[in-house]
């Protein structure tokens, strides 16, 4: 027999040792390239002693894979999967499997980033324009983005849209009465710091002066009136006319843009996009010619490359048109990519026929279900309807509901008299015999209602136009031709899964698909965000944990994980320091300091939640200008409200000064906020709310791994100290919960990351910035540093002088990074004419040498340029990227080699990423905003 | 109001109207091409009346997809999911997340074909390359293959190979008495046909004379021995020494090659692949240098292409040598390979240190809950064990095995006083206290006994020697490395995902994703072959509903899905009739009359089978010659045992004299056997059964949407009228049920299509095969046609009087359909110098027309050669496949042009695959056998 191997070595390596690129051997190699003996040496020079925790955060011991797996599954085993007929812009829907599989649950698709460099993102471009294509021919309006967060932010993005096209002079938004409740709660958390007065109102009577109408089409109540005469009224008055449509209805009633909305919103849930218990969904918003240019989120659009083909595009200009106004109102950034593709890929799969027969479906079940109450003497509110169906059962609605709720079918209780019915895709006859039997109707008969029964549509609304005439609509019908689309379209793209995606600021670290796995079970994707609270037990321990360890994580009291995108979090955090402050009763507390070198998003936010923005300087270092930010809370002290900073600053430096800059804030009255973007450099080494912060908020998909999703979808929770826990906003999304069906995978990343895992991975991202900055800086100026010439998790390369030398620009690396297979790092931001570069923990050092022998042997193309061996403009930095087709049609007439342009190392001839267009022919400045909204200046008053 | 639309018109479209491509208005496109009215006129023409059914299929109603989820899911949940500790050779593992979704759950990798086109294959070649070298390196031997169906039919193989490569007289083969039961069971099967006798040993007296002797090792009952001494014996014996051998165990065990075994067999399930109660699950054989080519199955090997650059190519020689012998004794088509692409990823992502460490925690468990048991007075049969551990509890096994499974775990019963306990990567010390207190062992506790337990491997057994050296087990340790590792290999191949892949008698058509989706449910996937059948009814129920299915849509009384491959079915029908023969005394009946145009698999079926084969002529047509067939059934009247037949032919047309083929030949006292390879063409249009043949095999992998996953699983279900049904083999595969794992897909498929759609499938299928035989037929003659020139369900093109005009060979016009961008038709089979094409009804009428437009524009480039515009020899067809870098890298010498070579029709500009090799350089004879095994001549005696 053999000597023994004890088991407690023989346990499996940690999830870690998977998350984490590089090995022992490679970080060691990467240690020696940086001069440190070991991590923590690095790591206690790097980050400031300052800021260092002396109490790392206490989690639970990480678990491994299966482990978190059987544990992911016992919680989704303790969430009750009913049916739902619950509504309220909440829809049961039936993702087509070949969407399911290739899309959502597709790496090649969910690791993608924005698509900003628009050349290795054709395929997601195409997609988002089928999406436009799908809300503006549905709801007869010229023109519409791809796309917002949910419909009540949507909803919000178009009053204060409507405010900026009305000249109205009141600032009154009135609000139709049967508006779905949770837009109303957002609207209200939107309009107040922003001085609007919401009024709420049938619609029916005169309206007040006003700048804006929002009626809900079908009405929460399930009735469809149209709006053309209220239309006519409110544009008399200067006001806009928002329409908050149920896309799917649009198939059958006249379309918005038809009865005079100037702006229509609403969500694409029910096209194909699971519930997740609330999130995430694509919202939508479309608008009339002339109103494009003021339009919140993304528009894409067509454009041609260097060869003339067609090429798709972002078309930021109406954005930045927007932002450079005095009075910013937008600031949406990521939005929700990934379902607004899915919600585009099931209107493609259906064509315009299938949808109109899914709700022509939903439309004779409700019509059927009505007539069955009424037979029965149950008393129905409605005669014109969509898909829901509102009845009167006097003290009887717990009742109804609870019996509802035993044979497997959640209703909606509106109050103790009302109980709504909402119909969908998912609806049978079966369903609506548990519903008869729950109202008390028995012995109903379907097929003798259907032959009695006529449809419940005002005949002046039976939509006569058609919509989604495209052939793009007509020609993947069968799952064969759907999935070799989708497969199409993702092979134009560059994400995750082909190469590292080095984009500063941006954290694109990996997706685990143990930690993908669970949102696609039908325990957490089939749950309506307004199920019952005894039938999600699962969902709010989840929810319950997460939010404490992030809490435990950030050093916060609090964490509230309903804002559904960073940006989100960003205007809740602020209301609760605007909230704070007026209720201590400084209602003049209203200035909001940011550095220079912020994320514009930061401004953007301070301006809805009713601040007024200061801008303080940076030093040449990058950090906070000590001396300005004095005279500035001097200037300011009365009025000052907060600061907002990003630590470590954009410029990828742990500022030494942050004790010193929150202390001083503090005692002018202020509150510091600090912005989580780079969260990935503090985890388990600093904790935001020890060192002076008293909001923030994180970034769940950049820092906890849920992935970007070609733009979104993402997280961003707010976290707060004591005192501003009772001041959180309760509505700034329309979920109670957010994107909740997404938080399981960041619950997984932590579970299986412990506390030891999350510190070694911010150890690592470090280690791999400092040896990333370390291999590039002979050949390109790293810009800025701290201690021992240190970075903290990215590192900016600084072109400006190489540019001015030899003509070559950041955008002609970036784009001849393409020929050499990776996504361009941030460019120019925070500082123009650099390059960002973040390479997060993911990456082993194999693709970190990729990546850099990449930079270098650009380097050396530069050099030719400078040299002269190069032509100045016909060489293949500023010609990059090359297609095949431009490799291999027609002549030949650059004086460089088609090898050299294609293969400029050996490396890619195994493995080459082709791009499927040229440079797309748009302007610099829509190409600068990667991962952070417009300069700060555009905000100042 | 409105107008009702009634319900019953609002239904969604059936499954089968995604299934089948072509949508109602391109059928009538089709139709008129092909100059028809109707499908059923052209159906009634086609298929002749004397064949056609007069009672269709009566089947369950279609459900839509998510109707049959629901009831997989209802069926999932009547599976119990317990530990299974039960070993025999089927041990839990861990699939890697990354390997789960990015292999096994992603249609890149699973709808690929066997990679007979190996320049569009070399993904799939790569990632078997991996699969050889970790055989070869464990089991220490020279080369391996890749890869074989399960361990007992790879133990019949290794049998049948070292007879062959045996000098010894006597037809004898020793087998371990502690070999696994199921392999003994296989075994005997495969011996008796063959006149093998089999002789049980404990291996440690005199071995008899004898042509092999094979070891279990470990053996079934945990006990690990080696067989240095035995292997000496028996080489001077001249017998060779088979080791079955446990591939984990090896990590830590002396490797077979090392001990004297001259070839290895095994299972690699537990390198993470699931149960799936019973498979699939890929077998491996290695051997030592000198009997490589004599090796069954297909071997993976480097060869180079055009450019002299390295590419794989599958390395038939070996086989050929076999099968031109007078005893060919495989029948081995199909294999495994979508499993041992997840067991060679396993490999790579895990590395040998990986490996060792499952293996060792596996051990170190077995170890101490032996200890443990010992402690608490429990006899424990063996000292040297690697993961299974005896123990001897006299009368108490079902108490003992009771008390486990009612704490979740499922143990081995191997007699009333035996009972096995076998330990795997799952297993924690939770189980082993579970497995304790079944024993009756209280309070055992681990760290103690770890402490002080030794390994239980023998000394001298304990693994010295250095295995997976290669880099690429080495390089992939991260899952994001993984991820990309996964991509790059899946980028460079064709797969339906791409394309369609018209093989002819292939039948590569759907498979959808909602049949794909539960085959990974843990309640279908998580279930052990032997675990005891009360938690087992949800598969029995499925099993038995779909052998019900099958055997109502042949018209048979009978099926059973055990054969785990169409070859295996073949075998297992043959041992049918053999076996009915001999039951009535008639033991002469031993010839198989197999017309010339059969599959080769038939011929090596009836070899195998113990049967001679005698083979009858067609006539030009292609069709039996009935003279040559009377003659020859006058010839062997008295020993006929059999014919065996395609229906319709491989020509793809339908005979019209089939029913006096089998009315001569029952005549006779023969039985007759219908190959199912082309049940595509029949299904819902005619009942096998009902028409003359006594015995089928289908192939659930053509017919019934199992996909072909680059070259297996494949399932064939062998179908028997009554008088056969007592006669089937119980054991022609490992496991009870075979592959039942991936039966929920044809379960899905039949039970989403119903009889109609079924009926719909065909007659698709059959039209546009003969839309695709007019449209091409003015290019290229069509070869065999039925009435009115109509062919069946594919159709034969012509390619010799081309190739005797111009040079230009069926090679040179499969290479260059790989630059349009599509997988050749099947090559050379039926008729050397053709192209043999079976669109399926998947395919719609865009890609149908997409390859018709390549064929043409690829006579256009044959008429040119023709016409001297291009070079004889240097010219696009003969240089295809043409990749980027042949095109952008050094001087273009060719006297056509770069665009001409790659964009030969302008849709390739949008969508252009790239071969990743040139034509790679292997003899013909390599080629053209896809689909099909080899000429029939070389079978006969």
């Amino acid at each position: 027999m053999t000597d023994r191997s004890p088991l407690r070595d023989l346990s499996a390596p940690p999830f870690a040792a998977r998350h984490i690129g590089p090995s022992d051997a490679e970080q060691a190699r990467m240690l020696e390239t940086v001069g440190y003996e070991s991590v923590s040496d690095l790591v206690d020079v790097a980050v400031p002693a300052a800021i260092r925790t002396a109490t790392p955060p206490v989690l639970p011991e990480a678990v491994n894979e299966t482990e978190a797996l059987a544990e992911l599954r016992s919680l989704a085993g303790r969430n009750q999967v009913l049916t739902s007929m619950i509504g309220l812009g909440y829809h049961d829907t039936i993702t087509p499997g070949v969407i399911l599989r290739n899309v959502l649950e597709n790496p090649g698709w969910y690791t993608a980033y924005t698509p900003y460099q628009p050349e290795i993102s054709q395929g997601r471009l195409e997609a988002l324009l089928n999406f436009q294509t799908v809300v503006s021919d549905l709801t007869g309006l010229d023109v519409a983005g791809a796309s917002l967060l949910d419909e009540a932010t949507a909803a919000a993005e178009a009053m204060t849209l409507a405010r900026r096209a009305s000249k109205a002079k009141a600032d009154v938004f009135v609000v139709d009465a049967d508006t779905l409740p949770q837009t109303k709660a957002v609207l209200a958390t939107r309009a107040e710091p922003l001085g609007i007065t919401l009024v709420e109102s049938d619609l029916t009577g005169d309206l007040p002066e006003c700048f804006g109408v929002l009626v809900q089409y079908p009405g929460a109540s399930g009735r469809v009136a149209g709006f053309r005469d209220l239309a006519e009224r409110a544009h008399a008055l200067g006001a806009q006319v928002v329409a908050a449509a149920d896309l799917l209805g649009l198939t059958l009633l006249a379309a918005p843009g038809e009865l005079g909305a100037d702006i229509a919103v609403g969500s694409t849930q029910r096209f194909g996009v699971p519930f997740g218990f609330g999130g995430p969904h694509a919202a939508y918003m479309s608008v009339r010619e002339g109103l494009q240019r003021q339009m919140p989120g993304r528009l894409v659009g067509v454009s041609v490359d260097a060869d003339g083909h067609p090429a798709y595009r972002l078309a930021l200009q109406t954005r930045e048109q927007h932002i450079r106004r005095e009075k910013a109102t937008s600031n949406i950034c990521t939005a929700q990519v990934l379902l607004a593709v899915i919600a585009s890929m099931y209107a493609v799969y259906h064509g315009p026929d299938g949808l109109r027969r899914i709700a022509q479906r939903a439309h004779r079940h409700a019509a059927i279900l009505a007539a069955g109450l009424r037979e029965h003497g149950v008393e129905v509110l409605h005669e014109e309807f969509f898909d829901t169906v509102l009845a009167r059962v006097p003290g009887r609605a717990d009742e109804v509901i609870g019996a509802a709720a035993a044979a497997g079918v959640n209703l909606r209780k509106v109050d103790q008299d009302l109980v709504a019915v909402a119909c969908d895709e998912k609806t049978t006859t079966a369903h609506l015999s548990v519903v008869w039997e729950a109202f008390g109707c028995f012995g109903v008969v379907v097929d003798d209602l259907d032959r009695v029964t006529p449809d419940a549509l005002p005949a002046d609304l039976v939509r006569t136009s058609d919509f989604m005439t495209h052939p793009v609509f007509h020609s993947h019908r069968s799952e064969t031709a759907m999935l070799r689309y989708l497969r199409r379209l993702q092979d134009k793209d560059i994400a995750l899964d082909r190469s590292m995606i080095p984009l500063g600021s941006c954290t694109m670290k990996l997706n685990a698909t143990t930690e993908m796995e669970p949102i696609t079970w039908p325990e957490f994707a089939g749950i309506h965000p307004f199920a019952p609270k005894d039938q999600v037990g699962g969902y709010l321990e989840l929810i319950g944990g997460l939010e404490g360890w992030l809490a435990e994580i950030t050093g916060y009291a609090r964490v509230s994980i309903q804002p559904n995108a960073g940006s989100q979090g960003e205007f809740a955090g602020l209301l609760a320091i605007r909230s704070y402050h007026r209720s201590r009763g400084d209602l003049g507390r209203e200035v909001c300091l940011i550095p220079s070198s912020a994320h514009g998003t930061n401004a953007a936010s301070a301006v809805m939640a009713g601040m007024r923005v200061v801008v303080v300087a940076c030093d040449d270092s990058g950090n906070v200008d000590l001396d300005d930010l004095a005279a500035k809370i001097d200037k300011h002290r009365d009025a000052l409200a907060a600061i907002m900073v990003t630590y470590p600053s954009t410029h990828g430096v742990y500022e030494e000064t942050i004790v010193e800059i929150c202390e001083r804030v503090h005692e002018a009255g202020g509150q510091v906020y600090v912005d989580g973007a780079n969260l990935n450099a503090l985890v388990g080494l600093a904790k935001l709310g020890e060192f002076g912060a008293d909001v923030s908020h994180l970034n769940l998909h950049k820092t906890f791994c849920i992935p970007h999703g070609g733009g979104g979808p993402g997280v961003g929770p707010v976290a707060v100290k004591a005192h501003l826990a009772d001041h959180l906003p309760a509505h700034v999304s329309a979920a109670p919960y957010g994107s909740a069906g997404i938080l399981p995978i960041s619950w997984a990343y932590v579970r299986m990351m412990g506390a030891d895992g999350l510190r070694q991975a911010t150890e690592q991202a470090i280690l791999s910035a400092n040896y990333l900055a370390r291999r590039l800086a002979p050949h390109y100026p790293v810009l800025y540093t701290g201690r021992d010439g240190l970075v903290a998790h990215e590192c900016i390369v600084d072109l400006r002088q190489i540019t001015k030398e030899t003509g070559v620009t950041v955008d002609d690396v970036a784009k001849r990074l393409i020929d050499y297979g990776f996504h361009a790092p941030t460019m120019s931001f925070p500082v123009a004419g650099t390059l960002m570069i973040e390479p997060t923990e993911s990456e082993d050092l194999a693709e970190l040498d990729r990546f850099v022998d990449a930079m270098i042997a650009i380097r050396a193309e530069i050099a030719r340029v400078a040299s002269g061996e190069y032509d100045k403009t016909d060489n293949p930095l500023r010609n990059a990227p090359h297609t095949a087709d431009s490799l291999v049609s027609g002549e030949w007439s650059h004086p460089y080699g088609r090898a050299e342009a294609a293969y400029p190392v050996p490396s890619l001839r195994d493995n080459k990423y082709w791009s499927p267009v040229r440079r797309i022919d748009q302007a610099y400045g829509d190409r600068n905003l990667v991962c952070a909204c417009p300069p700060l200046e555009a905000y100042e008053d």
